[in-house]
């Protein structure tokens, strides 16, 4: 169960494949949209942390399009690196990383002790189900599943920060982390739950 | 290269193994030294994030030496459990994050605005450094070296806390966490550099 449809990414795939296609044509190579949309995403994540939500929506939906475009890149390129593989996912968590610490800075400027602590625990949570997941591969077992998996994290974190922007209620904002931070646990909890019963055997 | 010799790590090991057998005779799994050493390193970072270096310096020395008898136990009980290899890594990242969120709400609260940004760039940075290794793991590559392991970034954390413990000098732990925020970030790029020349085959 996840709780962003798989239509919505779907449509987001369909919408970005022509400019994937295009940007192909042009020779822009998956990896360098993979960093300039990471590059995009600090700067929104920066402009959010100075207290800039209307701006930084912008900037944020560019660096998420961007997300969803190395793929599609990768692919008519005739399937990606490993290399690829492996910078498009660490440059994720810094992404997330740039989105949860934005959180953290305007809860100790605000100063907002719940926002601030939501912060640091989506932080951390975040960046441990991504890291649970690596390394159950590593482990040769998966781990995929979850409440919460980045895209359906990342809509939601938009969501937040655009109806902020618009409606001028900074408690939006903070009920969204709040509740992204609680998700990201409960996920982590569910893919070390699953790990529990499905690691269980001798090394091998 | 690394900063903390062999030796020192061999020697901790050899100290410990004498406990490790006394425990597993007494029926006690790696699995609750791991999760009871996690937690008494939770108990020594809240207390040092509340301005008490030294009790928390007992805690923590504690905390870390239930991280090296874990695995000697698993290997006195014939090996561990793939599950208890995951339950480890995973409370190390925990472990790690308590660690750097102790010295971003120090940098918070104090306020220290040095303290604060090093504490967040070591816990983003300590996370990528396992997060890249699991990673290269799962695409069949490996990549453990790097300037800043786990271990040589505890036994320095510990260091920069006892002397605060005996010196009343806030600044010296400051300064210790500034040094590892950068050595970790070091440990990030080398470990990205090495993936970049042994990852660049097309995916398998």
């Amino acid at each position: 169960m996840s709780l962003l449809p798989d239509r919505v990414a779907a449509t987001a795939r369909a919408t970005v494949a022509p400019v994937a296609r295009r940007l192909h044509a042009l020779g822009v190579t998956a990896n360098a949209v993979t960093v300039v949309g990471f590059l995009v995403t600090v700067a929104g994540a920066t402009l959010l942390a100075s207290g800039q939500p209307g701006l930084a929506f912008v900037l944020l939906a560019i660096g998420t399009l961007g997300d969803t475009i190395d793929g599609q890149l990768a692919r008519a390129a005739g399937g990606g690196t490993r290399f690829g593989a492996f910078l498009d996912s660490t440059l994720d968590r810094l992404s997330d990383a740039a989105l949860a610490i934005a959180a953290v800075h305007l809860g100790a400027t605000a100063p907002h002790v719940v926002l601030y602590w939501s912060g640091l625990l989506l932080l951390v949570a975040s960046f441990l189900v991504s890291y649970i997941r690596a390394k159950a591969e590593s482990l040769n077992a998966g781990a995929s599943m979850g409440l919460a998996p980045r895209e359906s994290r990342i809509v939601l974190y938009l969501g937040g920060v655009g109806v902020w922007a618009l409606s001028g209620i900074f408690d939006v904002f903070v009920a969204t982390v709040v509740v992204l931070g609680l998700l990201a646990t409960v996920t982590v909890a569910q893919r070390i739950a699953y790990l529990a019963i499905n690691l269980s055997a001798k090394k091998g």
